[in-house]
């Protein structure tokens, strides 16, 4: 892992961090920057993610997806137990560096750890007040997750 | 704003978070979730931002995105000191309903603050490791930001 133990730039100044073309994440008060992951075919949203430093390096070094797991408060290289992986094709940052855009060719049926191939299976109707519905797309699985994770998600 | 005075649902268990449709939002300890927000048109990431729950209640019943300022502290009307509002066409939430996904058509040139049409203008190389140099996107901007935001970003 020494080609990926390198450190990124300290944050600067708002012109430094937005114009500049170093990496200095703003990392939140958990160590995380959000990972919003995107595919490279379809443009559609697979997941929403998070990545910590070492996770950043990681993808960076290897055009694979790292993360980092909130609940199990682990780095996880996606795909490690399922097989669905994630090589990734482009990666971009946003203005105040909180944020990542990862375009990805998804291995294996889909992303989701419910059996879906995007986490964004169901949609929220616009245009009304009270509680809402949500809709659930007629796509439905892809994949069966219990035989896919048998135990924990990946 | 009587008819956006409604409230979630509760969390319940995983399967009734990420199989039901009911509308239970996993705010963070700040009282947000993300949303990523894409040009309806393109698919092209714009920008990635937070919405407390009365963001959430004002997109749901408006269509027009909302989101709320961590910078500032307060309810922001995507485009309410810019004009460059954004007129959501779906909404998506996620499997553990902490992340948003809205597709919008966005009014006037751009979505970032910096005078880019996306805050995502700038490229991370892969497959490399040492500190990365950013490449910024050669399009560059479509407004002028000082312009368009006098004092304080929108």
């Amino acid at each position: 892992m020494s080609d990926q133990d390198w450190d990124f730039a300290p944050r600067g100044t708002a012109q430094e961090i937005e114009e500049g073309a170093a990496l200095s994440p703003r990392f939140d008060r958990d160590g995380l920057v959000t990972c919003v992951t995107t595919d490279a075919a379809t443009g559609e949203v697979l997941m929403v993610a998070h990545m910590n430093a070492e996770a950043l390096r990681r993808t960076i070094a290897t055009g694979e997806a790292w993360y980092f797991s909130r609940s199990r408060q682990a780095l996880w290289r996606k795909g490690e137990s399922s097989g669905h992986t994630q090589r990734v094709t482009e990666m971009r940052v946003d203005c105040d560096q909180d944020a990542w855009w990862i375009r990805v060719v998804q291995a294996g049926p889909g992303a989701c750890h419910t059996g879906r191939r995007s986490c964004f299976y169901r949609t929220v109707p616009l245009g009304q007040g009270g509680p809402v519905t949500l809709t659930l797309d007629e796509a439905g699985r892809v994949f069966d997750p219990d035989a896919v994770y048998p135990g924990k998600p990946a």
